[in-house]
């Protein structure tokens, strides 16, 4: 196909990518830079003022279009926008959820022994979860407990009545909040369809109300599915500790046979990456001529299995495209979830096999070899045959130099860990260095890359700027992965920070931007959240801690189920790109503004990334003053008679 | 508000509607006529082709469009119309399996004596659906039995793997043609979470693979939550009997008490049905000077407790606001569903009270008086006090005279019951009647209104033109009600048909045209297309029984879930006023042609009434053609030596 030129530079910081970029250009093999500048996106439809759930219409409906004022059946903007808003959430809680019941299925059948190649890794925090969800532990081996652990999770899935578990981690006051709201999930699943029938033709038609069972959508996701995945996963593959890795598109090696795990659970990408140590596989890879086998990720299966293996990272969401364009990816093997369907295409360009693998998903053009738990191993080792054969077909390989240092692997777990260093496991010293101001909050950046603005140009930008003012960053997803590819996920980074930053972070030998995971592993950040509110001095509730969290450059649905249930968790979270209320202003006014009175926190929309920056350090700052502690203080030492004084009180 | 004038007389050919029509014109209360008639529908979105799942887009798309063959991921319009066909369906099931859950729910707290007013009253059929869910019936109580048969239902919508119970009451060969392709249900809420996973960013890209799981999905409704609605509610309410009753906005009364019920679950309904007889409320009706206290039925609900109790039905979806309009509406109740959110505005221009009733729909204007099984029989009461306070604020009444007889009431049982005669309940009589073809086939009509057609209209001409073909009617749903306004639905209506039907019909003394129910009952249709089937000689699968569905007027999700599932059961289905697959022509192949290979059974789009009732019959033709019973062939009375050959055979 004859492309037009595009300019490289404009579509993002990465020289990798632009590179690629010209490649494909030049080969005429269109990716989705090439289709996002072809094409506008629709202008109903980006302000969620779009109703297409009957053939009464589809109407497009719009608060200053006169005569457009309502669709057929009589729903405002603001009810159209709200639906469209809830359907989102339901969606993403959908996707999330189905990858933890996907997980918790695995799980079970690991604990019974009918998953050869996966077993229970972590028998701490097996335990740990076990004794959280009243499972009697003693005399139980970790099979046997396991057991019972995955049996009480996915039953999660399916339960009419009651309330989620995992909903007893949050601080009591924000209970208190979703119990006097009613947003409390009663099961993952019914909280969805539930979602699907309210928002179905003439349902729910209130915005606000509507919104209420959003939010209780999204709660199913970020203290269920989300974490259930987050918790499964860890127990089964181990919990992650810092370790170090490689990250974009310089880690495709050109004497190797290089196979790219794409997607989202780590389930085959797992016993892929035991496999590729297989000695009779590498010889078989000697065989072709090739020096190793080399398992390399995009988007957030590279997330998970960099967390826990230090597996090189190709690249985010928006390489995946570009990865293959290096000719030199033998294989790419892809499950859920942000796999494009253009992949096809541009594999047929290339030599690369594209292997779809889950029983959930297919694309044309790919080669369908499903995995399930009983013969994941042989799949693995399948696929690893067929890269090997594979790679004597290469033509003409261009990989891109880049390749950049990272840490990665900071779970709850290890940030408790090292920062309450040599003695005991504590948030007291953040705590501590976020009182006395040495850190003027924590910032959650996360979410999608979007090639509609300048790729990971927007993450880098704001965190540059939140270090720079003392924020420490917490960061998951492809932001996690773009801010790698910037060098600031090393200690070493430390040095753009301010002075509070890099004073906590070289006292402690911290990057300044933590990676916390994938996009399940959002959770980990609720419960981070959590044991700062109950490691004390920060207030007593997720809305009074000087957090703040944003997803600048999404694109997926999850994103917004992530951002709405860090909202009602009472995190208040901006994102960039557009924003799926602009069409209505009641909508956006509640979203943006209304809804803090029912769960202390809101949205924003800010599309340019200094002022999103800002607007964080803003949040933090009042959060600060709010709390009594925004004037810097030194930590006082205690003594006795002080320390009698506050028991008093 | 001043309006436009619309024709009348080309909106519909009712003319109660026509009266109203001119009536809301006149007096400025916009309906949704009026605002049909102002917005065309989206041309991107009703062809399917419009994709909101990411923000990389929205994106449009379209096969003829050169540079807008695909979305920015790459995804092709056969996969973004099938994506959003797979969420129709998702939709569509989740509002028919919301409602079977909350019956489900009611029912359990009805058997443990914790819902006043609900008792089991058709313990017949409790003990057949006990028996058949293999529930030892022997020595228990009604209320015993009721409880278990409840918590085994209201487990499949939880349930995360095996297979759904009623999936069992297929023919056979069905169940075969199910387990080939993979399609068995395993639970009912997770098949639409997992749809919904499936349609997210980057998961399901291949049309073919989406839709089966698209089937997937239908048959958790047509043969789960929509069946157990009906199960249930038959149990809880009594199964339904041939009942006579009147139909169109004359049964509103100028001297009582008007209350419509509209929406969907007949539970609240049953029990304001019951409140209305209250010696204590028509005293108090008295006390305003009315004569009386008069519910009537909108929509399904409509249908409900049309079936069970023979209320008068003051018309289908497209009449809510036209109800209204007549100003002797005291109170309108609603619930869930084909609820349009006019109705605030609507009624705001008369004396009407809107009353929301469940704790899944609000409606702006509307007072929300929440039911729940505990406080029913008060809710219910509660509501007719208003509505009698609210009797003497009437301003100018316009009631039109249209009220027409019907009979409703025909399940399953009944049919069997009544085509089986004197000695035994059997649908032999129905086989071997079309088998001699003195029935050609079996046709079910059935869905919505729609103000883009002329509406009722489609109905009627299709309905005409078949039984005078001597096709054998089933409606449900707002079809029904259509049809029964033009006086269809009475015995004497055995007139218009063939002479074959008229003659099975005066035997019987049926109408040509049954009325089955409201739209979850559409699972009626399933179980006596199965009772065909097992009668035997008219082959082994209802793909092979001269039947055939259509919805001509459909607006709904919940339509196309249904068509869905009908066409999965191996029933061609064909729908009128626009296809949500005509933007791809690749997926409209398959739906319309494709897919036969399958499940042996099709999709087809035919806008034209004439055109419609024409394809049918060629459809039930072809059917009798595969059998060998194209020829009609009168009635051979076997003697004892030909009984003795066909034993060998």
């Amino acid at each position: 196909m004859k492309l037009k030129a595009v300019n490289e530079k404009a579509l993002t910081n990465c020289s990798a990518s632009q590179q690629m970029l010209a490649k494909t250009t030049r080969e005429g093999v269109e990716t989705a830079f090439h289709r996002a500048l072809k094409k506008k996106p629709c202008p109903y439809g980006v302000g969620g003022t779009c109703c297409r759930i009957c053939y009464m219409g589809p109407c497009r409906v719009s608060d200053n279009a006169p005569g457009a004022a309502t669709g057929v059946c009589g729903a405002t903007a603001e009810t159209i926008s709200a639906r469209n808003f809830g359907r989102m959430i339901a969606a993403g809680a959908a996707a999330h959820s189905d990858h933890a019941r996907e997980v918790a299925l695995t799980f079970l059948a690991a604990a019974r022994g009918e998953a050869p190649g996966f077993e229970i890794r972590d028998e701490e925090k097996l335990r740990a979860v076990a004794a959280e969800l009243g499972i009697e532990a003693a005399g139980k081996n970790k099979n046997r407990l396991a057991e019972e652990v995955g049996l009480k999770l996915l039953a999660e899935f399916g339960q009419q009545e009651g309330e989620l578990h995992f909903i007893r981690r949050a601080p009591a006051k924000r209970q208190e909040v979703w119990q006097r709201l009613g947003v409390v999930p009663r099961g993952i699943d019914r909280e969805i369809v539930e979602m699907m029938h309210r928002t179905s033709v003439g349902v729910d038609q209130e915005y606000v109300h509507l919104m209420l069972h959003g939010m209780r959508t999204s709660l199913a996701d970020g203290w269920g599915g989300s974490m259930i995945a987050t918790e499964l996963q860890d127990i089964l593959f181990g919990t992650p500790v810092p370790i170090r890795a490689k990250v974009n598109l310089g880690v495709l090696k050109a004497d190797q046979v290089n196979i790219i795990v794409h997607g989202h659970e780590p389930l085959l990408p797992e016993l892929m990456v035991a496999a590729a140590k297989d000695e009779e596989l590498l010889l078989a890879a000697r065989g072709v001529g090739a020096n190793g086998i080399n398992i390399a990720g995009i988007c957030c299966t590279a997330n998970e299995i960099l967390m826990r293996k230090g597996v090189p990272v190709a690249g985010s969401v928006l390489q995946q495209e570009l990865a293959i364009a290096t000719g030199a990816v033998d294989a790419m093997v892809v499950d859920v979830q942000c796999v494009m369907q253009g992949l096809g295409t541009v594999a047929r360009c290339y030599h690369t096999e594209l292997f779809t693998t889950s029983s959930r998903a297919q694309i044309p053009g790919a080669i369908h070899l499903e995995f399930n738990h009983e013969n994941g191993f042989e799949v693995a080792r399948e696929i690893i045959r067929r890269a090997i054969a594979n790679f004597p077909k290469r033509r003409a390989v261009e990989i891109p130099t880049e390749e950049v240092d990272l840490v990665a692997g900071f779970s709850h777990e290890t940030i408790n860990y090292m920062l309450g260093g040599r003695f005991r496991a504590s948030y007291r010293p953040l705590n501590d260095n976020i009182i006395n101001g040495r850190i003027r909050g924590v910032a959650a950046v996360v979410g999608c890359s979007n090639p509609r603005v300048r790729f990971g140009d927007l993450h880098t930008t704001i965190v540059r700027e939140l270090i720079a003012n003392n924020v420490l960053v917490l960061v998951t997803g492809c932001a996690a992965i773009n801010c790698a590819k910037e060098g600031l996920l090393i200690p070493e980074a430390a040095e753009l920070a301010g002075s509070g930053l890099r004073e906590v972070c070289e006292a402690v030998g911290m990057p300044p931007v933590l990676h916390c995971g994938s996009c399940v592993d959002n959770s980990r950040l609720l419960v981070a959240g959590t044991a700062i509110v109950k490691e004390g001095g920060l207030g007593e509730d997720l809305s009074e801690v000087p957090v703040c969290g944003c997803a600048p450059e999404w694109m997926s649905e999850k994103a917004i189920c992530i951002g709405q249930y860090f909202v009602t968790s009472g995190v208040t979270v901006g994102f960039g790109v557009a924003f799926p209320s602009t069409g209505s202003e009641k909508f956006s006014d509640y979203l943006f503004g209304g809804i803090k009175e029912h769960v202390g926190a809101t949205w924003f929309f800010e599309p340019d990334p200094m002022a999103m920056a800002r607007q964080i350090i803003t949040i933090l700052d009042e959060k600060r003053k709010a709390l009594g502690i925004d004037v810097a203080r030194e930590r006082v030492l205690y003594d006795m008679e002080m320390r009698r004084k506050l028991e008093v009180v």
